[in-house]
């Protein structure tokens, strides 16, 4: 295979700096300047080593080997990383957001989809495991999952995104209850007073934690709460919300809803269309979650707006945090979600049906 | 740190089986056994040799440790997957055809976004470099690009997923022309004669490749090339369709828009809104790919449907038969691409302004 000969041969004939050569051009310790080097514990040099350290490296033209060290250190620099379905537009950013920071730490994240099957992920869980993955950032979502509870028992350290398990770890997560709570207020003061939720299934912990919020809300607000206008899809995807919206649409009187992500919300559209009611005018939407297509919508969605870049950032950082320091300081982040109103919403037909 | 020590003793505490175990109860040599295990080599062990040695392996309880074979055989099982960016919700369905189809080779893809930016494409080509990665699947799509070139030329392998490069590599690539001609024929069909392209920025290879199909549909239609209605957003976004939409309509009269992907499609929708024209009724859109949300948007978006799993899928298997058999024996897959058609066409109207 001539292409792999021909790449020995360059390997061979390029002299390559070494880290004392980088040490040494610094005036410190070969130590130092390897732990300089590794973002993982470059703060525990002081910030004057470690630039004198990099400029050495970079005048050498030193490149850091990631194999060679995880050779050395144990540690492969890999962190898996559970999704459960990157064509849900909420997950694009918030893996990014893992992407980024992750790299920044000099690891890199070997993402996985779990189709929120557990036993497909339980799976994935020992694809990874047999990489050696440093650690692992779990955004999936089903709430009793033994695979995900063996692996917070396990030893490597894992942090969790926008879910709760049984078993406690690091987590971050937004707070879509002060963001609902915004949605109910911005509904009530719309005219609306029979607000329905339309939700995912209760194997996710968001739907038991959006629907506390959403009667929270409804509590706060002085609207009665009626069992009947909670409907609960049967995933968190278009197809299902749009099942789930037109028995609600079937069997009850509605002038709003507030949908368990956007996902539904765009369910909720179609519905509603083929109801032959028109929104907002006749039914105002909510979603959760802000994806990025959410204002180009038609209407352009009212939403809850979850950090998505930043669940990732804040996850990321948790887990490199806890691989520096080999226990985590933290145990959970919350971020703010806020509420953001765009056209789906209006004021509350007087008798839409 | 008691986790990491539990988690020592408890791998020193479990017999594992070894390799040599499974070949003797397989009754192989062990090279047998290790070949039969090794997806990238099963095809050179017969079907009754592999299912010997697999039942064998699985009533062992024997796990293929792919970091020791990584060692073993100076390959890291890892795929570096260069992506423009996930949000584009494009790219997440032939991510899932890749992730796939790698795993079930024994391979795992490191997936890094580019935002299209050159540079930071070149900085993530050394960091996936270092990484050692056996091969590399390329979905970015900027034409001249340098930092591509010299990893193709390279030793590892490289594969590119509909996009062409000037220096010559395997790759997968949809029919664009195909389902184009079938769009133009449809609006022509439909009544529209003034149809315009609008389209993404030069650098990227299917600009130019989309807009050659379109004047070729044109042409055979029997349909004028008005220079005039092609418009060229600065980006492949719902944003910059927009504005390159609204420079369209406030200077040209149209009545159809072949749109150069769905989020263009999306800008399109929405500049005709400002501009007070509706879609259908006044002016048709077409957009290609058939990303997943084309259909739930209102009106569902008539697109060129493009394969988009299938092209992760084929890519992958293009470059497991090169780390296979150590060349490409194929140079390039073409996939189908047809008319999706939804309600986003309908007749021209004879004189919406």
């Amino acid at each position: 295979m001539p292409g792999r000969g021909g790449a020995l041969s360059y390997a061979a004939c390029v002299e390559r700096p070494t880290l004392k050569d980088v040490a040494k051009a610094a005036g410190v310790h070969p130590g130092t300047a390897s732990r300089a080097l590794n973002p993982l514990l470059r703060g525990r040099i002081s910030a004057a080593t470690t630039a004198r350290v990099e400029t050495a490296a970079r005048d050498l033209g030193y490149v850091v080997d990631p194999v060679g060290r995880s050779l050395r250190s144990r540690r492969s620099g890999i962190v898996g990383v559970l999704v459960p379905d990157l064509t849900n537009p909420f997950y694009p950013p918030v893996l990014r957001g893992i992407e980024d920071e992750l790299r920044a730490h000099g690891l890199e994240g070997l993402i996985a989809t779990t189709d929120n099957d557990v036993r497909r992920e339980a799976e994935l869980i020992e694809v990874l495991k047999a990489r050696r993955c440093d650690g692992y950032v779990l955004t999936t979502a089903v709430r009793r999952d033994p695979a995900v509870e063996a692996l917070i028992g396990g030893p490597e350290p894992v942090v969790l995104v926008n879910r709760l398990a049984r078993v406690e770890a690091p987590s971050v997560v937004s707070d879509d209850a002060f963001g609902i709570a915004q949605a109910v207020r911005h509904l009530r003061e719309l005219g609306h007073a029979a607000i329905a939720h339309v939700t995912g299934p209760p194997r996710f912990s968001v739907t038991v934690e959006r629907e506390a919020a959403y009667r929270a809300a409804l509590r706060a607000e002085g609207l009665p709460h009626r069992r009947e206008l909670v409907v609960r899809a049967t995933d968190y995807t278009a197809a299902a919300g749009e099942v789930a919206c037109a028995r609600l649409l079937a069997e009850q009187r509605v002038t709003a809803v507030l949908a368990g992500n956007d996902m539904i919300a765009i369910g909720c559209y179609a519905a509603l269309e083929a109801a032959g009611l028109r929104c907002p005018d006749d039914v105002s939407v909510v979603g959760v979650n802000d994806m990025p297509l959410a204002g180009w919508l038609r209407p352009p969605l009212t939403t809850v707006a979850v950090p998505q870049h930043e669940l990732g950032t804040q996850a990321a950082r948790l887990l490199v945090a806890h691989l520096r320091d080999g226990a985590a300081a933290v145990r959970r982040v919350d971020l703010p979600t806020r509420l953001v109103v765009r056209g789906s919403t209006g004021p509350a037909a007087r008798d839409h049906h």
